[in-house]
């Protein structure tokens, strides 16, 4: 045979600088950057093992789970969606999702794909579904396996009010099921305390560490149902198969566990966990009012009802007249600042910035907003707002 | 609530340094561990799709594929060995499975996982299924969907004629399924010249990058078949979605890509071009056969059949009143080397050595001997042989 190998190899990697403002991934902590660095230990070392545990313990305390079980996928924020539904639900059984966007309305998709009869509870793009239409749903149809919502809406920047649902369902059977993709780490998460019974979220946003790990977070019951679940789960997603590779061992082989990733995960909570939780949230949040603040009194227009507004993510109607994607792109080219746009085909014009992780700063907010009006002095239809 | 942030973080991570020479992972290239550094980009960029194209064609040029589709999923290899069976299965299918060893079972396992109709041909460990027996199966059932075989089976270091394999099935319907885990990178694969349909690999053992993706590639005829498939595959592993995300753009949203992995299989790649596949396959054979005639000379047997002994990962047998762990233990406390024990209850007591990636050196089958023989000069029922 012939070997390839006359292609040449494709060029150097030089990606440009970016300051990365969008709904995620955020640039990542220097400190896990460092932790990347650290030597490279085999997955099966027994200093190894002891990392994961302590991993484990820490994400215990980010999520704020008492009874249950938790670990970090080798998965995106998507596949944790996907793992949970895949573990808790059964085809056939009755799933009630709420959703006012694109990731609530990807849970009911997903779902449905598994073969669940799901019934959707649905309000606008920057509205959450008021939790008595969501109990009215369940009052319907009591037999519900499971009640899902997402908790920051990474499309439009809306928070549900996850606790009051939790504690609205706390004599019911129905489990609760919460995207906290976009939550964990820089808003309250308080998993058990809330009644949550499924949680999953992601690495790159507010916890700061680079895409790569999906922690998910089970509460006891959650994990009783798993357990006794009749339909077969994908061996790579099986919860039961994952904790006895993380938690249990001695072990039978499951899977190569991806150690660079699970040493950034493991400085990012640290780091995390030496800042404090109540003290991240609130530099979350006066970062992202501050940002809010400054915008509206440019005369734009947030998406999301006031009443729900997340801090650290923010929607921002892109005005008629005005082309959206260009200014991201004149941000992205001439400022190198990523911010995001609106997500999927029905998605109304918006800009979305996110100040998350090491960029939920005041200082990154004003760089976001003087390259903002910079752009935006350029944009004719816009003079009257500047 | 009371943020649990009272919980003191866990240790500052300091795992000690390895010479990873057991079956993988392995050492990472340092030029991956740099590029793993560069800035990081959002995965919507369209510096990162550039980016992302450049790698498919140098995974596809590694690969040796010609007419098909490669790309890396987020996952384990164990993923890409389940992604493989979900994409191309339908329950009820007929899959002969040819195995001699831990990984070949598991493909057997994860068919039936899936509900396929199994049929198992197998040989005991360190010997390869003749393919004269993988086609008298197939005459059996010649109906059968898929034929797997483990092209190197890391859990003895056998390697399966695939070549002749893929040349005796070139007129058959039934598509030819290959785990090229240990292969890639390490010992020739010429994916489109062998006839091959469906395989997978991981970057943490030839390509010298860090664990934490599947580089996967499908024949042209395989993935038209995947698209005709009638059943459910779930959203993370659908190749399909995969596909639009990583090479169709614009998309809609899938998920967020790992892009540092993304920047290490890239630069992982590229130093394997540069280098030359043939270079890098000698390389690895130089090293490899070094090792083995050094531990034959001390009088250890090889587990696998010498006529299809791998260079790069050599499996030692223990000999009888030795303790196997506890020299793996002493290697890796003493001399901070990890070499692999046997895979699962039923592998025959062994050592696995691997030298591959950066570590497929002379000098590093010397480090590794002379620690060995540091070792083994403790245990007295080893006297005779050293």
């Amino acid at each position: 045979m012939t070997p390839s190998s006359t292609l040449p190899p494709a060029p150097p990697l030089s990606p440009p600088d970016r300051l990365l403002c969008g709904p995620g991934p955020t640039n990542v902590e220097p400190s896990v950057l460092d932790a990347m660095r650290e030597p490279m230990l085999g997955h099966l070392d027994p200093t190894f093992h002891e990392l994961l545990l302590e991993l484990v313990e820490m994400l215990r305390a980010v999520y704020g789970l008492e009874d249950g079980v938790t670990l970090p996928l080798q998965a995106t924020g998507m596949s944790g969606m996907e793992t949970g539904i895949m573990n808790l639900v059964a085809p056939g059984d009755v799933v009630i999702v709420g959703y006012a966007g694109f990731f609530g309305r990807r849970i009911a998709q997903m779902a449905a794909r598994h073969g669940a009869d799901v019934v959707e509870v649905t309000r606008d793009w920057g509205e959450v579904v008021p939790n008595e239409a969501l109990l009215d749903a369940l009052d319907r149809r009591p037999e519900a396996r499971l009640m899902a919502v997402v908790h920051a809406e990474t499309s439009t920047g809306a928070q549900h009010p996850l606790a009051e649902l939790g504690a609205a369902l706390r004599d019911r059977d129905t489990l609760l099921f919460a995207d906290c993709v976009t939550s964990l780490g820089g808003i309250p998460v308080a998993f058990s305390d809330w009644g949550v019974d499924f949680a999953y979220s992601c690495t790159q946003k507010a916890l700061g560490a680079p895409p790569g790990m999906s922690p998910i977070a089970c509460s006891g019951r959650a994990f009783e149902r798993l357990q006794a679940r009749g339909h077969t789960v994908p061996f790579s997603f099986d919860v039961e198969l994952l904790l006895d590779y993380w938690v249990q061992r001695p072990i039978t082989y499951h899977h190569t566990a991806p150690i660079l990733h699970i040493y950034a995960l493991y400085q990012a909570l640290r780091h995390t966990l030496e800042e404090g939780l109540a003290a991240r949230w609130a530099r979350h949040d006066d970062a992202g009012r501050y940002l809010q603040a400054a915008i509206r009194e440019r005369g734009f227009e947030l998406l999301a009802n006031p009443d729900h507004q997340l801090p650290h993510l923010t929607a921002v109607c892109v005005p008629e007249g005005v082309d959206g994607p260009k200014v991201q792109r004149r941000l992205l080219d001439e400022h190198g600042i990523e911010i995001g746009g609106g997500l999927g085909p029905d998605a109304p014009p918006m800009w979305r910035i996110g100040l998350m992780g090491p960029n939920a700063s005041i200082e990154v907010a004003d760089r976001v907003l003087a390259a903002f009006d910079s752009v935006l002095a350029g944009e004719p239809t816009l003079v009257r707002k500047l």
